[in-house]
């Protein structure tokens, strides 16, 4: 049977893509008066500046911010105004300070399952900005424990259930990333709940997941369906 | 007796005031050609922007360097350069990249406590930036856990503390900040070795603690000297 239940945090219990969708697109705009985002090549120097910044600023909006001014400076070869960089320094201090709005029913979904197993949160990327986010979703009494990791991949995962002194078989996680919440679960040998978020950050997309993890993994719709996806692979989990 | 030693990350397991206070001066000299940086008003606008990004950025190398950035446009009323303010950037990946230098004997003393009681690390700031240095240092296989939090205050250490099932009377942290290591602990009821490091960010400095509170602490010069405070707090614990 299923002992413990992890949450992913961004895209799961509050919206948070969209927020970056917006400041890429505003970031866009800005560079857009100084040479044409169009170009193909344009388009590889910005892909190719935040990869390599991924590593070393990891995830999270204040990365992703210095990431956009480092760019910017590249791409227009120095011609970027201050006046135009400080934009975009606001425009990354708006995705840290955005009201944290909760998905429709995430709520109730989440307080379901707590009364039947023990749930945690597990969230990924920047220590300070999630603990604000999970302080003011007003769901942190929901949780035994708050996870806030650099990376979702199985090494984390093992360390969680280590500290919980759980197999993996007795864990399932609820997410909306493939790539991050149900791959390195199932390949562990836990469960997976996955929600798709409407918008999806192409890093989090990529994942090796195949026919043979399906009977390991449920698909929903909307939090409303997780209480409902949690009780069958925990039936399937009891088997 | 005690049952549990944290030892602070940044400048007591290795260092690390010491590249801040390079990037500051380095802040310092680019910006100075562009304002007299020895004006009043300069000091107490750059100290305003740096106070209030840490309420929205937190701790660390990320955040400093966007402060660096906005503090620079505003003193500058937009003057400054987009390559000086890509130099800035530069500046505060430096601080992120460098190499972890352990001080010396530190290993050798946390291993000696090793021997004697369970040994956690507790470090405030940026997520990846702490866990990349916590592997660099080469010293991960001596901890039990590793914790890294946003804020060190009685609220962190109580949370920690609970998760070991732990009274504070049978805790004792390690570190250099009489704000961060010391007085929160001492005010729970736990025990505090102190271990200055030649530089300290103001911001570290302030604290609250009184005559009251010696019996609970003692302060060595080096690493070398952790051990035997231990064993001393331990043995005033065990009274």
């Amino acid at each position: 049977m299923l002992r413990l239940i992890g949450f992913d945090g961004d895209d799961t219990l509050w919206r948070s893509e969209d927020y970056y969708r917006e400041a890429s697109a505003q970031f866009t705009a800005l560079i857009g008066r100084y040479v044409d985002v169009g170009d193909a090549s344009v388009q590889a120097s910005m892909l190719a500046t935040e990869r390599r910044n991924l590593k070393l600023f990891g995830y999270g909006a204040k990365g992703m911010t210095l990431s956009m001014v480092e760019t910017a400076i590249a791409i227009t070869e120095g011609r970027i105004s201050a006046a135009d960089i400080h934009r975009l320094v606001e425009v990354g201090k708006y995705v840290l300070q955005h009201p944290v709005e909760l998905l429709p029913g995430v709520r109730e979904a989440v307080a379901a399952v707590a009364e039947r197993h023990a749930v945690v949160l597990i969230t990924k990327g920047d220590l300070f900005h999630q603990e604000k986010k999970v302080m003011q979703s007003g769901m942190s009494d929901l949780f035994q424990r708050i996870e806030i990791v650099s990376e979702k991949d199985t090494a984390t995962y093992r360390r969680v259930l280590a500290e919980f002194a759980l197999e993996p078989a007795q864990f399932a996680m609820v997410g909306n990333s493939l790539r991050s919440d149900i791959e390195p679960v199932i390949r562990l040998g836990g469960w997976g709940v996955h929600m798709p978020y409407h918008v999806t950050w192409e890093h989090e997309l990529e994942n090796g997941l195949g026919e043979a993890d399906a009977p390991r993994m449920l698909t929903v719709q909307a939090p409303a369906d997780i209480p409902a996806a949690i009780a069958q692979l925990s039936a399937r989990a009891a088997a």
